[in-house]
């Protein structure tokens, strides 16, 4: 009766952690306090200042749709804050406004990727990226990070993995899951690797701003070639206004739009609006409050595994996530989060999500999304829940 | 220096409508007052208590992700919808909320087809279907819609075309561009055609609500299997929202929802507030009264053009469109439309954009998104131009 799922569809897997966090939520509703270390976005709320841009616009009438590219003012403005922010110089002819993230990721590959093409992506990394590939037929290359290593990306094993088929070299700073920046001067390497073999470097620097140990950076301060996408979602704390843009060397922006034409029409119209409030001073201050908070919680949190011997065996310079190594009590981090669910009410995101290249059996991400206080309950439970084992 | 893109992002054509509406621009930025009869959207705006529950929703801090398919009590009241004003039997289950009715679009052909699969689709029709096609290696399949039939789908003509690879049948009610609406009859003969062959019908119903010699209707009350395409973009005046939706046979679901938590994460939150607004009686009284004002200039339109003997050789029952033959005036309608913005500012959209199949040379489609002085005068200027030829 009904017509079978493309081989594509049937292979999409879900997020493990969702049975996980169906099961937090049948807690919580029989009363439990669950505390969520799972949740891959910031608890803060979207900024004021940026709410009332948002309003206005919409209050003077701006709901209707917008060039496909974004608006020009909002292109200019991203240009403009990387040479503020970051010393890049990029031309706003660059930059392309997107649904979020994830239609720059989508927009991005399908311009590059013909069927059969591969893309190098790190295990642990983030899992959709596999299914931006494989949804317009391209290859998922895997490269295995090490957790001997840190979980670093090495540029020389990094690019050994290069095949004949390999179009991208795709990687994350900050990092999801494992919090990791990737130096300047790999990312350097990786970009002229990629471009020697005539390819491109794609970097997610969506995590941007949200990094403890050093100042936030961009590849695009540095000289080599590279495709960037980034997001308001994080930083920004934007998550649910779905908005994001990519950076592209500028022969290929011309079909990026085109596709962004026809696949997304355009990106929301408020929050471009919200966006352009988003780069300016008043909400950057809100936001570097923010950043601070985050500061101290990443230090609570790896004060306090490092209390319970629990090694997190990346550095977790960035990002909102620790990547943690759970090896003395299990060989299954899916079970060890499920009965850490049950019996402490902690939730947590097993490794597997992450790629099953690396030794995700043994590692769970936390995200410090969650205040001090709850942070501080979330270790003592979990101290309890490992005496316990 | 730059990779080379992807055939396919090199295949895909700009809408040529853009390079009138640059000209059109230009000729505004000198002082002409251009009359816009080429936008495909309401000139309204989004209706007040949209707005407000939107307000409301993000001052109380509902500004993070959503389920993938949508808030619950959204799925549920589109569900309620249809019930109420479509006597449809739908199930909440069914519904998964989308970044507008391209999110729909590609998610439901991401989640059927293979590459190398065939989708049959109106020429004309809506330009990005062919996109959305293609972009997961299908094969759009062209049914070519003959002036002298008023451009009406008739099933038996339409499910001929099936071909060996051909797995889903797609068509707009009303339609872009034709305005013409499909009859309720002639649904169920496709979606049972699609059936049999081991297929599914898509719907795409994104108009639904704007048909002015019928009530609104939808293919979910008849009882074919189909796949249901919508949005809160047109009816509901939500464009720049970028909220939509589909409704597909349950054992579908599962693997949609996967899709959309991989590409999409979420539609947007503010937005999936404002839409429970906007299916609720206050908004749908501004609408419908918004409706009757389209009906008028509908009104003022047809009579115009038959005035001018522009014959409108579709039905125009529906959307904000009519799609007009200029054949006594020219063989290029592209050159037509460029040269009466030139003399005339008024910007139409060329046949060319909806399809190469039909007999596009001879066809504009005018939208009726503007008040009814401004269409008056667009009119009279339309008539001293062709005086003038
Ligand atoms: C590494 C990474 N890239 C991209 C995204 C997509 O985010 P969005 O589409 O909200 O911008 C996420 C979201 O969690 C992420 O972690
Ligand atoms: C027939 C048709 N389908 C789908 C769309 C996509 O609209 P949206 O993504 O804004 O819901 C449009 C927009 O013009 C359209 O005309």
């Amino acid at each position: 009766m009904t017509p079978s799922l493309s081989e594509f569809a049937r292979r999409v897997p879900p997020f493990h952690v969702m049975a996980l966090l169906e099961r937090a939520q049948a807690l919580s509703a029989q009363g439990h306090d669950v505390i969520h270390l799972e949740v891959g976005e910031p608890d803060f709320t979207t900024p004021e200042p940026v709410l009332a841009a948002i309003q206005d616009a919409v209050t003077h009438g701006c709901t209707g749709y917008t060039p496909a590219a974004g608006l020009p003012a909002l292109r200019e403005a991203i240009a403009d804050d990387y040479r503020k922010r970051f010393g890049a110089q990029v031309s706003p002819a660059q930059v392309v406004v997107t649904p979020g993230a994830s239609g720059a990721l989508q927009l991005a590959l399908a311009a590059l990727l013909n069927p059969g093409d591969g893309v190098l992506l790190t295990d642990p990394g983030y899992p959709c990226n596999r299914q931006f590939v494989r949804l317009v037929g391209g290859e998922p290359q895997p490269v295995v990070l090490q957790a001997g290593n840190h979980f670093n990306v090495d540029s020389e094993a990094f690019m050994a993995q290069w095949q004949a088929n390999t179009r991208v070299a795709m990687v994350a700073s900050p990092d999801n899951p494992t919090g990791n920046m990737v130096p300047a001067e790999v990312l350097q390497q990786l970009a002229q690797g990629a471009q020697e073999k005539g390819g491109i470097l794609l970097v997610d620097e969506i995590y941007q701003g949200l990094c403890y140990t050093q100042p936030a950076s961009s590849v695009l301060a540095g000289s080599a070639p590279v495709l960037v996408i980034n997001s308001f979602s994080k930083y920004f704390c934007m998550t649910g206004w779905r908005l994001g843009w990519l950076v592209a060397p500028e022969p290929l922006v011309p079909a990026i739009e085109r596709l962004a034409q026809n696949l997304f029409l355009a990106p929301s119209t408020p929050a471009q609006y919200g966006a352009l409030a988003a780069l300016q001073e008043p909400t950057l201050t809100i936001l570097e409050q923010r950043h601070q908070l985050l500061a101290r919680r990443r230090q609570c949190l790896l004060n306090g595994l490092a209390h319970l011997k629990l090694p997190v065996v990346s550095r977790a310079d960035g990002a909102f996530y620790v990547y943690v190594d759970v090896s003395d009590y299990t060989d299954d981090s899916f079970a060890f989060c499920a009965n850490l669910l049950e019996k402490a009410k902690v939730a947590m995101t097993p490794g597997l999500d992450f790629g099953q290249g690396h030794d995700h059996r043994h590692f769970v991400r936390l995200a410090y999304t969650c205040s001090e206080a709850r942070l501080t309950e979330a270790l003592r439970r979990l101290e309890q829940y490992l005496e316990s084992l």
